[in-house]
């Protein structure tokens, strides 16, 4: 294998990249400028170093605690919880939740061997013990997977004094209802809004 | 800047890659197992050491003369006239053709300053000059630069004892005729082929 079939084989384990969008791209750095590919080779040589965990929230990080962690502006009685450290950014960016995040790590899967140990729930319940948090938002997606999750963190936490809500699923804004699927339609139906 | 971010806006650098895919990409390389960051990292560095330009017929190779141009089993009188160097690794996929190429590096653009002079048209003539290719087959994008390059190409080859055609243009297989474009329409009308 030469070093341009190697550098296409390693770009199709991305998500998302499929073997021509691969080859799009092999080839686009080798046409482009080689600094390029050396700021890039860089970059993906000091990123285990670079990035940590936070190990209050556990999202990525480099410093620690996490830049969102240690900032006294956010509220801290709101407690987002995610799936994922990616879930972070973008909740972030839609600059809609003031409050601070816990990352689970994944979610409850028993066919894929993912059980409650897993995650990081024991974590979670001792940051609610902490006493600071009033409000739990989970951040999990509408899936079989995201749902079971839910309802396992809700049983744990129902004898604590914490409000726990998750996030609305209805069709997504500029949707069209001949487009949703029956699932979403549902509960779309199940969660409508008095106006 | 930190890490990922930084690596999140060299990535939409790539071709088809937004900052959605970006980001994904980077919480993928973040999660999954630091070899992976540490070979990809090791073999970008590596990439433009490794591969150079065939000096015979311009496209990639970590040999010189490519594989290509110094394999004797393949026709040295059929030449494919491609514009880049993934073209050839494009036309070698289909297994279509058995003869030779060779990269223009590009296709005459007037508006982007884009001349023959910058193109590799000169090697082309000379190649043939050298007597043995009888059959030029330009596999350009049926585009007005590739239209516009096809016909210069066939000028500067007018007196020379070489067969020139162009691949075919027309409906993709496995199209519908109800989303063909207007002027591919009227291309696959007027290289109808009798059947």
């Amino acid at each position: 294998m030469n070093a341009i079939d190697h550098l296409v084989s390693l770009l199709t384990k991305l998500p998302g990249v499929g073997k021509k969008s691969a080859s799009r791209m092999a080839y686009y750095i080798l046409d482009t400028d080689p600094s390029y590919a050396r700021t890039l080779a860089e970059q993906l040589q000091q990123l285990h170093g670079a990035i940590k965990r936070c190990s209050i929230c556990g999202s990525f990080t480099e410093t620690d605690p996490c830049p969102i962690c240690s900032d006294p502006t956010r509220d801290e009685t709101l407690l987002c919880v995610v799936e994922r450290a990616q879930d972070v950014r973008v909740i972030e960016e839609s600059r809609e939740f003031r409050g601070k995040f816990h990352v689970l790590g994944g979610l409850i899967a028993p066919l894929e061997g993912v059980g409650p140990d897993n995650l990081s729930i024991g974590p979670l319940v001792q940051r609610i013990h902490g006493g600071k948090i009033q409000e739990l938002i989970l951040a999990l997606n509408p899936t079989v997977e995201g749902d079971t999750t839910a309802l396992y963190v809700q049983k744990i936490l129902r004898d604590l004094p914490v409000t726990i809500s998750r996030l609305a699923s209805g069709l997504p804004v500029g949707g069209d209802l001949e487009y949703a699927d029956r699932l979403t339609l549902s509960r779309s139906f199940r969660g409508r809004i008095r106006m």
